[in-house]
């Protein structure tokens, strides 16, 4: 087999077949496949795509480059969620605590973030105290005691994907659905998960900017789970605002204690209220999807959620007094309020500058193994559909470096506001499973 | 400017501006851009083109990446011819010298072959003595004394070419016309030609399969001359057959001598009478075609093309009596008869298996630097319309190695034969200018 004939093959629009995606992935993971003809082969696939059976061999090539965590020490069925991501997407560190309290397992590895916000390991070390780092074992056995556990990655999970992802970064192959869902489906299969609930965001704050692509990305990603025996629901949702108020990291897990205690903006609510019914659906706790979003409001209003969440931030370590005050959380030194010039109904807020802004107040990170500044952040005080007057706050920005022009002019011209009410965002648009 | 925009607005289908270009190219050759994304750029240019003024910048860029001949001290309009590559191809061995005999100066830089044969300087070299390694005041020199000197090519032309063309031979990204376009305008432009003549081929054993592909690359060719003030015009000739009766390199140069001297087969006679016109009309000799035509048909009737032939092998140090006396020319010790199994008429002979028998009887080279047995090759005895009957000698293969049974049997299969006499093949397609 040589590799130039599988980059004409896929160039001239042909299917690969196993064995030559085998030879293809594992031949660039051991090097043997120089990345000059890796990315030539991306940008084949970027224009002929794959069809569902290429897309599914990719994954599990990927999937059998590295380790694969081994969670059969766990009871029950383990359901993973993974989000496409968005700004203010504090999603996992709801639903974790609440699919776990209503009694499934929830052993989930995440990542650091580099971008606007920090990753779900970001915003829970603003806890203090939080222990990311736990041994298998002590992964395991926690998840069997509280159900719950969130770690940092380790091991040696899927090397083919990162070293693929960062050919596709700098050679403009990103924006691919079978790469993109390939990707995907290989960190979640790997990490040992049993069903999938994926949170396919969509719209102008999104990778996926129209409806029509986040049900592509969504249905492959569920097909390549089907071809790979992993339950795999794809639950497309609203990214065309920030979700909720919060964006930053100790902010956002002051936001996801307002959620778990009954609490929160309705779209953040409802979001997750249907990540989570999936979840404990997929989980086999409940069978119908009213039953599950009746019985999970009511661990949000009784207690039951809150109580999981204390449990689960003392089983790693974490300060459990922020859940009751979230005042200890970290707090920034400087705070400044963003005004409106105008009066009129909020039309828009785009996500992507909002998210810009919040890095550059230092709730992000730029390059790997920059400090993230837990307090930085924006709290948006409007919504789209919200009416505003002149000299109303639309937004705080909250930083411990100086907070210059630039994000605060960057965060006013993510805010549209016109004469009219806008239509209402729908917070749901679709579920394919 | 960041590569990965540049690639990124190519993949998506934008054209890109002379300082885009000059980056990639100069930052490619001067390696601040790496391989992956020079071949992710490649990639993209396959799928979505290059319009003209990219194809002349693309050109042009890759001209001003190394050294340019200065050919000023030549006197007259230096017209350089190219042919897109076929097999049996010896037409520059004979409009060699025929335009300068009509008074053109030839001022020829070849290459060693890489393939089916050996290129021209190779073939050249099959005659005892012959020279190809002038200093450039020798090669200058010699063009003003007799119109013509063929060298091997020195010097750093196109050192980007070179090195954008090795990367796309293992990326599959050769076939695509911007890129085939540039490359061969950009070396003929960088080795000094005031005008070019290209001679396409096209059909079954060229590298453009159909008239419109030719036409596509044709156009495109003379757009850039256009563009960068080279009078440029391009000739679809017939490669749907190996060109006249000889394949190899000193079997060529006997089928040139004939041709020169008045005889050889129509079609390849006709080919190299149509491009010697456009030559010498290019080079002002001659304003119309006919005229021309019937011009240069007399100086091969006539002996004067002959003449020049020895002038020409005797100025670079070759025995010109292999001129009267071709069995002069190395000679096989081993020689093959392949023979007719059945009666009809030759519908087809693909050309391609014929070079390939070619080069494994010694005449090509598989890889760089390998020797070349200038004695080995092919001769066909039919042509595509010729009748044969069962036992009639189609081809003899030539060779100083065994001859095996794998070169007969390639060269058999190259040989349709069927019952009805198949509509004559034309030898010029078309001529754009």
């Amino acid at each position: 087999m040589r590799t130039v004939d599988l980059i004409q093959k896929k160039r001239d629009g042909y299917s690969l077949n196993k064995e030559e995606i085998d030879f293809i992935v594992s031949g660039f993971t051991n090097e043997t496949i120089p990345d000059y003809q890796m990315s030539a082969f991306l940008m084949a696939v970027y224009f002929q795509g794959m069809d569902t059976e290429e897309t599914t061999h990719l994954t599990l090539a990927m999937v059998n480059s590295g380790d694969i965590m081994d969670l059969s020490g766990i009871h029950g069925i383990k359901v993973d969620k993974h989000s496409t991501g968005g700004v203010g997407d504090k999603t996992s560190l709801i639903v974790g605590p609440l699919v776990a309290a209503a009694g499934v397992p929830v052993a989930k590895m995440s990542g650091r973030g580099l971008g606007h916000t920090g990753g779900t390991i970001d915003k829970l070390e603003s806890i203090e105290g939080f222990n990311v780092e736990l041994t298998k074992e002590e992964f395991i056995d926690q998840v069997n005691k509280h159900k719950i556990a969130i770690v940092s990655q380790t091991g040696n999970l899927t090397p083919a994907d990162k070293k693929i992802y960062a050919l596709r970064d700098v050679t403009a192959t990103v924006n691919s659905i079978p790469l993109i869902a390939s990707s995907i489906m290989s960190k979640k299969i790997a990490s040992g998960a049993d069903a999938i609930v994926l949170d396919v965001k969509m719209g102008s704050g999104a990778f996926m900017k129209t409806l029509s692509d986040a049900r592509e990305l969504a249905e492959t990603m569920v097909q390549i789970g089907k071809g790979l025996n992993k339950k795999t629901i794809a639950i497309i949702t609203d990214m065309n605002q920030p979700l909720g108020y919060e964006v930053g990291n100790a902010n956002e897990i002051k936001e996801a204690i307002e959620v778990l205690s009954g609490q929160g903006e309705a779209g953040l609510v409802k979001t997750c209220l249907t990540v989570a019914a999936y979840m404990t659906m997929a989980g086999g706790i409940y069978t119908d999807f009213n039953q599950a979003c009746t019985a999970l409001a009511g661990l949000l209003r009784g207690g039951g959620a809150m109580a999981k969440l204390k449990q689960f931030i003392q089983a790693q370590g974490g300060r459990t007094a922020v859940v009751d005050n979230p005042g200890l959380l970290p707090r920034a030194q400087n705070h400044l309020e963003l005004k409106s010039d105008t009066a009129g109904y909020i039309q828009s807020i785009a996500a992507e500058p909002v998210g810009i802004a919040a890095m550059l107040l230092g709730a992000g990170r730029k390059t790997k193994n920059e400090p993230v500044d837990y307090a930085a952040g924006i709290t948006l005080k409007k919504k789209v559909g919200d009416e505003v007057k002149h000299g109303d706050v639309l937004a705080v920005l909250h930083s411990n470096s100086t907070i210059n022009r630039q994000s605060s002019q960057i965060l006013n011209n993510a805010f549209a506001i016109g004469p009219q009410r806008p239509e209402e965002l729908p917070v749901v648009y679709d579920v394919i499973k």
